[in-house]
């Protein structure tokens, strides 16, 4: 998507052909900085302090982190020790395995001399079928909004969405927000109630920086808000991203998803979860149970860093200096509360029977 | 309650005993700092900007709001614009809207001369009710506490709560806080989980400094968390404060509180609403539909202010600067959610039967 004007991803490769350069998202809205990773460690780094972020991205970051480690050591046992360190960056999304299984296994089993321009050629490949995935996503999505605009002709459609699935959550487009765009991109008026997404503000931060880019109208509101809003009818539909979507259905997202999910249930609002089948995690047949919750640093709750009038960026104690806090960074939101999910084959039920199918592949697989 | 050992009221009357003292409640957690209200309209802006807030400390306050404006003028027109002046400070809360009744009742019909220290003694009986209403929630609400301590022996019982209904809520003890502190000082092993309560944070600023005064074991967690943690059982009881009660025992509290009372309802964890009697609203049949929302100013979503280390104050931009926000102030929780209404009566229903079975005076008056 556009940046003032000029066409970025969220990733790409540099202009030296080796190094991958990524927007430092810890430092917008506020800042707009692009940073180069040239090593192993610092893509590992990038996805630990997030300054990637997003499941597909941290996929795509991954994927150039393991080409980065092979460009210094194509050998095996820095292979492994590569994998591992990444893999060890963040717990929850499933894209990251993902990408490091698709990368691994391209290069495992050739000579070590031919493994970096093949990790680079899967890690080129892994971004664009990214960013394919998220426009056919963004157009399946697209009907759903349609069929809200449909039965109020001429009225705003009011979409929420919790936490950051745009384009730089991806690689671009984004998941949850590329219906957005495209019904924008159409004309049909929307307006987007943008959760702020404590404790990191994603929503606030991230999404509205989006869409603000884009010139998509929108409010940033407290994660508290959201119940109520519904409750008046000034919601008609959910849009969220998720981070790793359970063989049943149910969906692992940023902290605070399920509470807008029983909202929306209660209140007869249509939740629909966009996602790549990278975030699929096959293996798990209760989310609830079985999803792996990152617990995060205690700070992201207790400091906020923001800007000071127009000048210096500040951290500042916002809590009370004498008391703990617990952060734990995704919910899983059970599949009985999710409308649909949109993936880039069509939407379907949150189900088992609804993942397969879009992707019966796994029926045969699973047999 | 306690600070660094001095007992403190949240607001009482000055050394010369005319003037109200208050605490700053917007310089907390950080900076302790009392303030004296001269004037009516002194009183008036501490209620808008929240140097007080919390409903039945709202109505106290605007009960000394008209004593000091009849100690300006007593006369009848000063006494109806005082009284429209403080009417409109806040419209949420109807503690507001009771003491202020409360006051015009006592002083209307008696001679001008006698008004101001009529007016006096009515607030400072406003006070010492509430300290007195507050303490008996907190012994009716206790029992509730007892019944999860039973069920596992010398565990600690988890009660989350949202914003704050603690003792600077009230005059003293507070309502949701105060069967907690009756808890923890008898020694049941207790545990707060206190919501941050965006967009003003009267959780992580507020409730937390009052339960760290007071050594009441805590953790500050995202307003998004609760919903997790009740899922992984990590929640044995929700207790709330409410700004208005329905007369069908709808509750209308702080912006978020009905999220937590879906996610409280969704996995079986007892939701209680504390209240003295000054917050019902007999004359509301459906709280969702007619209790006013206040909506306030976009930039407490946008800004927030803290501490910079150990050193100054500032206030910093959070968000998105293009992008606006919506900040509804309150929410309402529907009576079906909520498993029972802690007064200082007793423990009942949430619904117009369960109310009028502790205030069967209504019943006749309704009759």
């Amino acid at each position: 998507m556009k940046v003032d004007g000029k066409h970025y991803r969220s990733i790409w490769l540099a202009a030296d052909g080796w190094a991958a350069e990524i927007i430092d998202q810890t430092r917008l809205p506020h800042e707009f900085v692009t940073c180069r990773l040239e090593t192993l460690e610092q893509a590992a780094q990038a996805i630990e302090i997030m300054q990637v972020r997003g499941a597909p991205l941290i996929g795509a970051t991954a994927a150039y982190g393991l080409c980065l480690a092979l460009r210094a050591d194509a050998g095996d046992d820095a292979l492994e020790a590569a994998d591992a360190r990444l893999r060890r960056t963040r717990p929850t999304a499933v894209n990251l395995m993902w990408a490091l299984d698709e990368m691994s296994g391209v290069v495992r089993n050739i000579a070590r001399a031919d493994r970096v321009a093949a990790a680079y050629k899967r890690a080129a490949e892994i971004c664009d079928e990214d960013v394919e995935t998220c426009r056919a996503i963004g157009e399946n999505g697209l009907g759903l909004i349609e069929e809200v605009a449909a039965k109020k002709p001429g009225e705003t459609v009011n979409i929420l969405t919790h936490c950051n699935a745009g384009w730089i959550a991806t690689v671009d487009w984004g998941t949850a927000l590329a219906p957005i765009y495209m019904a924008h991109d159409k004309g049909i008026p929307v307006h987007v109630w943008a959760d702020e997404t404590r404790p990191r503000n994603q929503g606030a931060a991230l999404t509205a920086w989006e869409l603000n880019s884009h010139g998509v109208p929108h409010a940033i509101i407290a994660d508290n808000a959201g119940g109520h809003l519904m409750q008046h009818g000034k919601v008609d539909l959910v849009i969220t991203g998720t981070d790793r979507t359970a063989a049943n259905g149910d969906v692992c997202n940023k902290i605070g998803t399920y509470l807008k999910a029983l909202a929306a249930h209660d209140n007869n609002v249509p939740f629909y979860v966009a996602l790549p089948h990278t975030t699929i995690d096959w293996s798990i047949t209760d989310g609830v149970r079985d999803i792996p919750i990152e617990e995060r640093d205690p700070r992201e709750v207790t400091h906020m860093r923001g800007r000071i009038g127009a000048g210096a960026m500040e951290t500042i104690e916002i809590s009370s200096p004498g008391s703990g806090a617990a952060n734990p960074a995704f919910d899983v939101t059970p599949a009985r509360l999710v409308s649909g999910l949109i993936t880039e084959r069509g939407v379907c039920a949150a189900s088992h029977e609804g993942l397969l199918g879009l992707y019966p592949e796994r029926r045969d697989e699973e047999g």
